[in-house]
C-alpha cells in the first residue's frame, strides 16, 4: 500500500470531478462558437462559471479560468504589472512565497520594477504592520493567503484592508489555502475603492482534486489589468485561448465540495496531522513542527529534523511507499535548500533538513501509522556523516 | 442527428484519448516529485513527451507541452520577441494570420516592436518572396502553416529557408495544419543556423481530437526565447507549472492516431468535401470556393454565398442541426467581418457573406447532405434585404 502524504503537491482527482469531465468532454462544440453545439459548451461553462463565483464569493465574470495557479499568478502580476498606475514602481511582496510568484516579480524587477521586500516572521507569517508600511505609493502587492511549505496561515483580510486603505492593487495567492480556509473574494476584498485592495486572486483546481491544467484568477470588475494571452475577446478579452469546458466542469464540481466538506475535513485532518506530529516528536525528539502551531492548514506538518539530510529522508520514506516532500514541487528536483525555510529565520542547513507532510481528503490512519513505522529508522539512517544518499 | 461541420473550431474527443487521460488521471502524483508516486507520473509524461516528438519530427527535450495553441503561440511569441537580437525591432508577419498572432504582435508593437506586414494572395497563401524580402534584420517572422479559415497551405519548408538564409527566428502556427499536413520540425527546419530559421511552432490538441486545454510549442534547443510562465524549473524552466499528465497523454495518442490516419483520412475528407463544394454550388451558382482550389487542408470548405448575410446562414443552418462556422471560433461571438477574406482582396461585405464548414473524423455523407438539402432555402432566406436575422 502506498502512503500518499504530498497533497500539497498535487492531490487525486475525485471520482465525483472526473465523471463531470466525462460528460462535459461528450459535448461537441467550441463555447465561442454560435451554433447549437457550441452553446451547449458554452451553457455547461457558464454554469461551472456561476458555481465557481458562488464557491468563491465573487460574480461570475470575475472568474478568469485558467491553465492553473501558476498561469493565474503569473496573469495577475504581469497583468497588474502592465496596467500599474503613472509612475508607481514599487512591488511588495514577502520573501516566503511562492515561486511563481517570486520568479515573476524577478522578471518585472528585471523590467523595471523595484522590490520591496516584506521579511516574513519565524512562523513564516506576513506581518501585516510592516506590509502595510511598505505599501505607500507601491504599483502592486502580492502575498500568499496560507504559506504552501509552512502551512501557516496568514491575515488575508487585514493584508487586503491594509492595500485598501494604501489604494495599492493587491493579489492574493489562494492556491494553497484553498479548500482548507473560507476563501471568499468578496469578504477579502471588502469595501476596497475601484482598482485598489484586492484586485485578483489565485486557485488551482489540482490542489482539491479537480485535474491538473485547469484554475482560476479572480479579477475583481474594476481592477486594472492586462491579459497575458492574446488572441481573443473570451473570459471578457483577459485570457484569449479555446475555453476547456471539461475542465472548468470538473473544477466546479471539486470545488463544491471541497467547501462542503471543509469544516469537516479540516477537524479529521486536524486530529490526523496532529497525531503524525506527536508521533514523530515522541520518536524523534530532536523533530520540531515549523510554522505557526495552532494557525496553520489543517493538512499540513512541515518538520524540521535537525542534522538529518531532507533528500535522504525523502529517499528512505520512498523505499517505505510514503510519499512526502522537501518542500515546492515545483523545484523539488533541483536540490535547493528551501527559501522558506531560510525566510523563517533558519540556517541553510536547516533549511535542507526539512520535510513536509501534506494530509488529504483520501489520507487516513494507516498513512500516520506508516510514517510512523518508519520515522526513527530513517532520521537514524539520513543523520550523521553516514547518511544515505539517494544518488 | 445533429451535422458537426466544424472540426476547426474544436474536434470531438477521441476515444482512444479519454482512455489515455482516464488511465492516466489515476496516477497520484506530481510529475516533479522526487518520490514513486511522481516518477510514476514523470516517466508517463516523458513517455508521452517522446510521441510526441516522434510525431513532430523533433527531439522530445524540444517539446514544451502548454495550455494550448493560444498560449503556444503567445509563448512563442513574447518569448523571441522578449529574447530579440540586440538592435532588431522589426516583427514580419504576414496579414491573414490566425488573432492570436494578430493580437500577440499588437502588444508587442505596443512595446516597441516595429510591424512589417506582408499581404497574403488571393488565395491568403504567403508570398515566399515577399516574405523573404521583409525579414532582413527583422527581430523575429511569423506565419500559418496553413490558415485557419481559408484553409490554404503555405509553403512552410521555403518560409522557413527564406528566414535562416536571413538570419531570422521563425515562428510556425501549425494549429490548423495539425493532423492534415506533414509537420516535421526538423524537415521544416532543415539546416538552419543556430538560432535562426524556424525555431518555434505551435501546435493545439483540441483539434486533432485530443482534450482542450493541452497543446505544445516545439522550441529549437538553439532558440533564443525568454519564458511566459515563471516560477519552476519544469520544461527547461520555459514553461512553469505542474505538468499536465493526463493531457499530455492523450495528446500523444490522439497525435501518433492522426499521423497514422491522416492520409486516409485526408483522400476521405478531400472527396466529402469536394461533394460538398460540388453540391452547393450546384445549388447555389453565385458561392464561390475561397482559397487554393487545390493546395488546401483537405476538410476545409471555405464559401462565399455573395449578397448573404454570414451570420443568417449560419443561424438558419443551425436550424437545421447544421453547425459551421463564419470564421475564426474565438471571434465569432463577435459580428466582424473576417479580416483574412479581406486580407484575400475581398470587400467588407463579402468579409460578411462567407461560412467555414471544416470535416473532420466523425464526418460522414449524412452530413453533406444535410446540407445540401438545406443550403439553397438558408441562402435564399439569407439574401437580400429581407434576410433573417439571428438576433
Amino acid at each position: 500500500m502506498r502512503h500518499y502524504l504530498d497533497h500539497a503537491a498535487t492531490s487525486p482527482l475525485r471520482p465525483e470531478a472526473r465523471e463531470a469531465w466525462l460528460h462535459a468532454s461528450e459535448i461537441v462544440g467550441n463555447a465561442s462558437s454560435t451554433h447549437g453545439a457550441g452553446q451547449d459548451a458554452r451553457r455547461l461553462l457558464e454554469e461551472s462559471r456561476e458555481r465557481v463565483a458562488a464557491a468563491l464569493g465573487c460574480e461570475p465574470i470575475e472568474v478568469v479560468f485558467t491553465s492553473g495557479g501558476t498561469e493565474a499568478i503569473n496573469f495577475s502580476l504581469q497583468g497588474m504589472w502592465a496596467a500599474r498606475p503613472a509612475g508607481a514602481d514599487a512591488i511588495v511582496m514577502p520573501d516566503a512565497e511562492h515561486h511563481a510568484t517570486m520568479d515573476t516579480v524577478a522578471v518585472l524587477v528585471a523590467r523595471g520594477a523595484v522590490l520591496r521586500p516584506v521579511r516574513v516572521s519565524q512562523e513564516a507569517r506576513v506581518p501585516v504592520v510592516d506590509f502595510a508600511a511598505a505599501l505607500p505609493g507601491a504599483a502592486l502587492a502580492t502575498a500568499l493567503m496560507a504559506n504552501n511549505e509552512s502551512g501557516t496561515v496568514n491575515d488575508g483580510v487585514a493584508l487586503s484592508l491594509a492595500a485598501a486603505e494604501a489604494h495599492v492593487p493587491l493579489h492574493l495567492d489562494a492556491v494553497a489555502a484553498l479548500g482548507h480556509l473560507p476563501v471568499s473574494f468578496s469578504a477579502l476584498r471588502g469595501h476596497a475603492p475601484d482598482g485598489a485592495g484586492l484586485v485578483a486572486l489565485s486557485v488551482a483546481g489540482h490542489k482539491i482534486s479537480a485535474p491538473v491544467g485547469v484554475g482560476a484568477a479572480v479579477v475583481a470588475r474594476s481592477a486594472r489589468i492586462a491579459p497575458l494571452l492574446h488572441g481573443g475577446a473570451q473570459q471578457r478579452s483577459l485570457r484569449a485561448g479555446t475555453q476547456d469546458v471539461a475542465g472548468a466542469a470538473a473544477f466546479a464540481v471539486a470545488l463544491e465540495l471541497a467547501e462542503q466538506e471543509r469544516v469537516s475535513e479540516g477537524r479529521r485532518l486536524r486530529a490526523l496531522r496532529d497525531r503524525l506530529v506527536g508521533g514523530i516528536r515522541s520518536r524523534v525528539p530532536s523533530a520540531q513542527l515549523l510554522g505557526d502551531p495552532v494557525d496553520r492548514l489543517p493538512g499540513n506538518a512541515h518538520m524540521l529534523f535537525p542534522g538529518a539530510v531532507g533528500e535522504s529522508l525523502l529517499f528512505l520514506l520512498d523505499m517505505a511507499e510514503i510519499a512526502a516532500s522537501t518542500g515546492s514541487a515545483c523545484q523539488a528536483g533541483v536540490a535547493e535548500p528551501s527559501h522558506v525555510v531560510m525566510a523563517m529565520g533558519r540556517s541553510e542547513q536547516d533549511a535542507r533538513s526539512v520535510l513536509r507532510f501534506s494530509l488529504g481528503r483520501t489520507t487516513v490512519d494507516a498513512d500516520v501509522d506508516a510514517v510512523l513505522a518508519s520515522i526513527e529508522d530513517a532520521y537514524r539512517r539520513a543523520s550523521g556523516p553516514r547518511s544515505s544518499s539517494p544518488s
